[in-house]
């Protein structure tokens, strides 16, 4: 269950709160966020749903069966959407763009590719600092300088930045340059992490597992909801299976059927999704009729000289032409 | 390699051929469809494509190194159209819808089902009349006698007929009340099936395996042309992943490699893909903005009332709604 | 419910006990083999065993919940040992050797193998001569002459022979040259084919389809039971997963489970369940002790020369080494 | 490449080396380790192995084209063998038990476990003090308390720790209490926390991800190793494919192929690689025949008490009967 508590709740209502809930043996947890108060019960007894609801302080309370709670639908009226400075905003209703290179690489590169974006109205970059990679002897990016380097050209062009952390000691450092947080896909379940980002007043992009089902996935972003983010967006980013005709197989049922079990943006990356280039069109806009609120992918002035070897990778004129694409499908499925 | 006969090649002509086939060690298979005759050469040695080109007898080679040879785009500068009678066309340009419940149970059901169709301008309906259970004890079908009929009701109203086949013995009774051959994912590799199928005059439709990989898809298909039918088209259906929260994991990056690898037509089928009637109509559509040449799904008049559970079936007035959003996807799609 | 007749129901009888079951609104099915009558009742309500138990011209009858019901383990007191002529058994309790070849050759091969197999106590022979190949210009084995010439040779060693069979029309004229025939993986819910060999006077070992579940393997063999036949093994030969470093996955949990959850005998095939000659030994030692009752595997003199490509195929010496230690394990296994 | 130094090679030397790897373009990372001191060149080029090995200040000089390289076997003639106090050593050679709750509960619960082990002679304890839980509501382990606790209570018998760490800052903590760091599988690229333990004096278990290749995770352990600890072990815990009616698929195949490439210790843990308790014995025993040099499994006095739901854990008195036939069958695979 989901109470939702009353701003001025008085700490006598809820020690009777809590009484009424260890009654029913209910286990309960706090959660406070930027935007509420709110006290999980978890348990399995039936209780009387009205009994509760009409104690003082109290301002709303919600059955809610699944094992995610806070980001279900089942109890929020609305689709939450994020707002990101100057208007930008991510959820149902509205279409996000986010694109840029794999690695941040160089001045020159980041120049470009926010001159590239800001023509076609992408209002946010995407780009790796900190590089998770199978083998110790790769590159792992620029770190913290290089993001501080992006983050004064992107400043100035009024793009804001997504990129991922992949530790809890870099988050306070990359607070004052990130506009977006990402949890990549082999840390959908590092727990510690997603507690950290919890307390963190940005929003937070969480990729699905490369093996995570969708209750997995939930359950990650009730961790990061339920340390007091409310800002967070789910990301289908393709899954492993046994073909390997795809880098990943892009899971379009996921969408869908995201869409319908929470109230949070979904974001589709159709670059890591199929991870071939020449297909990536077709996954994303494939992904935007499926329910997406947006699309994260891989753009680079020379895909093929990219630091990552860019086969996933678009460049300049075929973004620009899936850009316009993506925005006309979105239109469509609006429409509908 | 794939040598293109004139149809006029005399024997001599042909001995020539296969002796300079022999001397580059490659081993020969000659194939007559109903459009045409070829040699499939296979082996490994270089060879000068010229000089087997110009002998005598000869229309046109082709050099194609993926395992099928036939149904590979390497080599056909058009992608296949398929045509049934009455100006129906399936492929490339056109726009396939194929509807009907999952078993054929009844007069009343194919006729109301027919009615809906017909009102709603799709001309192609399924329907099952041998079914493959994984029980033994499960209803398996009305078989010839609910073939026979469904035809009678369908061709009254200019409707055409798909329905799976499932075993060689099948096919010619069935003959002369099916438009389209339907080959079910358990018989993806049933290659004496396919065999026989590739002797038939009447378009087949192959879905692909539950854990069939691209490749053996397409060699499927090979199996059916180098029998001697042209007329194939390839079903993606959902595949067997870790994913247990719909009953297939739909590929929709499959149907974007499939229009890229060949020249057949590529249908998607929703119905199966996710297995869920609620995420039915967004699968579909992202099946569409993938690619598909068309679309195969399930519909009944009571959905929780047919023989089959129902699950994954849409009512009539669902899957009105539905062709209307599929028509204007594929347009949007075909503008781009 | 599955409930066992006397052999001498009288015809009033079994009206009776039909009767009965349409009051409960059980589906039933009836069923001979070459060891009993059965009927077999599918429903949903509850019922009181002992009421139809008592009815006359009832031998016993017994609850079982799983989709599959003849081959399920809670009916049947001792697991079921397969006889072949010659005191050959397989089941619980004995331990079966079957190897040979992938395809059968020549007469020189067969020959080799036989004098291997017999120096080394390996009664059961295996070999292709219907050979299912992804590519229909792949070589599709030597047909019935094949088998025909293998039989003669065997049959003076006192070797039995198990061989794949692929459609319904190939039994009959194998019949008299088979002594177990093989269903394949991809044949696994070829459903007509299992029908057809329910009808057959000989075992019948089933392999489980390439990514098919337990609970399907065991409805496929229900299919092979019901339809007459009670003497089948089944076969663990590797599944499809995301890992591509070895050809399939040998799944030695599914070993483990089929051993409680049926009484048929479990064989287990480590060649084409890793598929990597290398470890073919380790991967039949773990499936010993995860409680097979058999292994089948590929032999040949020179592995690198075979027909298939061999990649899988143990030698000579390899092959007897492994023996002994097999069946070292076995006893220490049936010493647990 | 992996480079082998001398201890004393000199700062000249060094740099004369790193010169001539930069002439064959090889990017250079040196390693030190409590053992030994490498440079690790990764590179594509051809280059003259001895011209290189005939550098003074080098010892010796291996090419391993693999993308993991100190962890191949292709450079070590010899296996690891990691030695705990007291004489306890795991790798080939020598059979490793380890058992123990899923959590660490109570002063009682330990103490029992413990008379338990040390009765049957297993000297490692595993148990969980920090637990990685899908859900935040769900109880996450009795931490660094807990950790003590137990820690007093097994020195006093000379039992050793194996416990799971999950984030970089737990670390220091626990080092005085445990002897076996553990690494989950949900952390299995977590790359930052393997680094962290690269830089540790003590021996770390490392479990494959829930879908990670072979290869991800020998480049896992690479981690480790290029950070400075050469103590490291493998575990396989059962992977995640299409097939529910297990929890995990315990893939008995990557213990084969794993004990082929690599040189350091492989451990099964069947608890959680087949997840059902009634068949945790049979896959316990296929995997040691597959090649495990040690079993690590969950016991309780009461399974179905335990804090976790115990599915997956054994009651003492079948542990003591699996210790024995573990025993046995691995000295019956060591005869071979």
């Amino acid at each position: 269950m989901i109470i939702q508590l009353e701003q001025n709740i008085t700490a006598s209502q809820l020690e009777k709160l809590r009484e009424k809930l260890q009654e029913i043996q209910y286990r309960s947890t706090r959660v406070s966020t930027q935007f509420g108060d709110y006290i999980i019960g978890v348990g399995k007894k039936e209780f009387d749903i009205r009994a509760i609801g009409a104690l003082p302080g109290i301002r709303d309370i919600h059955r809610v069966s699944d094992d995610y709670k806070l980001v279900s639908k089942k109890w929020r009226v609305e689709d939450t959407v994020i707002e990101l400075e100057e208007g930008i905003r991510i959820g149902t209703g509205h279409f996000a763009l986010m694109a840029g290179p794999c690695s941040i690489e160089s001045e020159e590169q980041v120049e470009k590719t926010i001159r590239h974006l800001a023509a076609n109205g992408v209002r946010i970059m995407r780009g790796g600092v900190y590089k998770p990679r199978s083998s110790p002897y790769s590159f792992r990016g620029l770190g913290i300088d290089g993001l501080k380097l992006w983050h004064a050209k992107a400043r100035e062009a009024g793009i804001r930045i997504i990129t991922e952390v992949m530790m809890v000691e870099q988050i306070k450092p990359m607070i004052p340059y990130v506009d977006i947080f990402q949890v990549g896909a082999r840390n959908a379940q590092n727990f510690n992490l997603l507690d950290a980002l919890g307390e963190v007043g940005k929003p937070v992009l969480l990729k699905r597992g490369i093996s995570g089902t969708i209750d997995e996935l939930l359950q990650a972003a009730e961790y990061i909801f339920s340390n007091g983010n409310e800002r967070i967006m789910l990301c289908e980013r393709g899954i492993r299976t046994f073909e390997t005709a795809y880098r990943n197989t892009m899971d379009i049922n996921a969408i869908a059927m995201l869409k319908d079990k929470t109230h949070l943006p979904v974001i589709a990356d159709p670059s890591h999704g199929i991870g071939l280039r020449r297909y990536v069109d077709k996954v994303a806009l494939a992904s935007v009729m499926a329910g997406a609120d947006g699309i994260i992918m891989e753009v680079h002035e020379q895909p093929e000289k990219a630091f990552s070897d860019g086969q996933q990778t678009l460049g300049f004129s075929e973004a620009e032409r899936l850009y316009r694409q993506l925005r006309l499908a979105f239109e469509l499925r609006e429409g509908f």
